[in-house]
């Protein structure tokens, strides 16, 4: 097998459709586009941001697959769902599309990660797994925003699914996704503490069921808790 | 987000589980051990290949996650299948493991991978995996082993995702397992015909569902040609 | 196509393995098998409960799969949970494995239900969902215990499949399991009222991504709320 | 539990939305409207056929979700496969809609039923399947259309669940297929022997996954069968 690394490098800089996909997220959080308006059509858009058709049909998927718009047959694309705005006053905003990329392959590769680590995870390897679970929820109560920990606890199980490269891919996800943690820290420590302990109970049930070697139910706790990482970023309700 | 790049780095050097794995599977093939016999108790294979424990299950856990070796619950661990001899004649016995582990991620990456691209993928991408589905299909008929086309089509699809982390991982994961490709290639090159013309009625499957943006045709397709991939590393049959 | 009726017929009377099923349940219950205890042999179990090895190994199959016992290779089989005590108050113990398998059968229809009911839901059949989802709140404000309207949720998702064979099979699912669900109700009456929150939270998650279309997380929310509710049967944890 | 049997209804007369679905599929199979040909507006449609917006709206959805038909944003629904004609020939067509319904049912169902027949079958379980795979080699070998065992080996692997509820939602969905497949071996019969010779083989991977107790091979095996049953119902390609 080759001996050169695999590299999953990042693009250098933002992609076009990447800074109108932000800007068109900047003007739904911030109300100037309401939820329920109608977005103008591609042409214009084209126009509004000098860029060329195919970048704003690539920046409304995206937001069409994030579930930030809705396009409806015949009648155009609507503002369907309004982030949270405090993560726009931390300056997360242009973090965001790159974060729910990443979101994108943490889905398929995190919970076949769990179910494999419920069905061949080692008593030591389990033993990580808690650790870090116990010292996220440690980190809570002290009120740190227990980030380390958090990465500590999906690699812990992507180590136990004895398989080195599911550990050395959820390695590089959780460094590449450790400066935007520090934004979403910043949203959390000001804002309601519903959310860090949302977070640890979803992370029980993961812990759970590779604790009881139940490999389904390992695997839907993983979608799941990935599931509402990506609608904690992108929905409002959060900021209550 | 991070600018250092994700990596993905193999292990330096082959784990004493691997080491193991291999020296079992190449007595299955050489039929030293033959179908249906039973493996020596934990113990005894400790003693004989002079290693602890945990590195004697870990061994046995990847024989039985590869399908090559069934355990009965009481009665012992038994051979279940026989791979192609003709792997352990180019020497690539030794890399099955590292290919194999590589599988296992493969198969939720890129099954998702041809799902969302199914969804997504404009007729500019979709022209990139026609023209590497057709390459790969001129190189056969001309009795090459299509490895650079096998490859781009892989890392087409995961560009069609229009989420540049599918596209970054495939190439480190097509690159990876470049030098067992070569190995593979012999194998097929003084074998049957039948295997290459399997491949490419695989990735038909696959093409179609993509062209007809079929998304669950185009997952479910891509998730059986995979499974069979492995299959035939670890499948005798493909001898014949 | 056939006109006669597609039947799912139950079993008229409870099978063997099921009622020793039922008795070890029980006995887990009670607290006379604690947690973390061992199971006899299977060899002793035959004779305490005068049945043959197949029996006994069809039951403890089962409540593996359930995930109340746990087998380790070579030591046995152990005590792993500890289902809620006021199930078997109210006479629901033997109502149990027929529940769970009906469960078992909801996992894959109902997350496929409600993928399709993202995609292809009329405005009319949406309505529907929510009025149903609506009344079940309005219920369970009133302090009674919605369990016609849950039927009626669930029902409403299958109907908006657009298939009529979802729509039929659900109507059976449903009515077969109403007796069960007045044991539930009872248990959920005297109990903490954190169940049906949690209940109407699982239903909000589904209902969300049925309205924005996104199929994915339909189908991952329902998944979730099935997993929970098999949870909510065989864990200890509801009762306080 | 309820002791009234489950029942899956079928509609008494077909819907319109049904016959509407026929009659296009009908044209299509005639040539008279050919691939790549554009679908007139749903408004015409209504006028051609005398029927309401609702109904034009539901027949194309099913057209698309079977990949008979593509809808591209802003310019229209295309026809996009053609299927066999012989279909046609043998007054199967107005099955068909009925046919694929049932089919999408059993996708989750069948899959899910595989996997936990591959963790569960006894050796007795396991005998029945394969005796059903042999008998129908045995009859497509004698030249007959082997429908009997056809159903046998979908019902012995859902009893090998081990959960009834599958098994009887298996024999009524195999029940209530049984007329379509007459018409479907009236095609094979007078059809390409490549047919059968498919469908045989697509049992045998279901089967050894089975046989080596592999989930998720099972799983993937019966996910791909039931994808090309569709397939050979709605693809043209079979007719040669």
């Amino acid at each position: 097998m080759d001996s050169a690394p695999l590299v999953l490098s990042p693009g250098k800089r933002p992609r076009l459709s990447d800074q109108l996909y932000s800007q068109i997220l900047e003007q739904i959080v911030s109300g100037r586009l309401s939820e329920g308006s109608r977005l103008p059509p591609e042409k214009e858009i084209c126009e509004m941001f000098g860029v060329s058709r195919p970048v704003v049909r690539d920046a409304l998927l995206r937001l069409r697959s994030d579930g930030l718009v809705q396009s409806r047959q015949g009648s155009g694309t609507f503002i369907q769902r309004r982030p949270a705005k405090r993560l726009s006053d931390f300056g997360g905003m242009d973090q965001v599309p790159e974060f729910l990329r990443v979101l994108e392959l943490r889905m398929p590769v995190e919970s076949e990660a769990a179910r494999l680590a419920a069905e061949r995870r080692t008593a030591a390897q389990l033993r990580k797994i808690e650790d870090a679970h116990r010292q996220m929820e440690r980190d809570a109560e002290a009120g740190n925003i227990p980030a380390e920990p958090d990465a500590a606890f999906h690699n812990a199980i992507a180590a136990a699914t004895g398989n080195d490269k599911f550990l050395s891919l959820s390695r590089s996800i959780q460094s590449s996704i450790s400066s935007f943690r520090t934004v979403a820290s910043n949203v959390t420590r000001t804002g309601p503490r519903k959310r860090i302990v949302q977070v640890l109970s979803e992370h029980t049930m993961i812990l759970e069921a590779i604790q009881s070697r139940e490999t389904e139910a390992a695997r839907i706790a993983m979608m799941f808790h990935l599931e509402r990482a990506r609608r904690r970023v992108t929905d409002r309700s959060e900021d209550s």
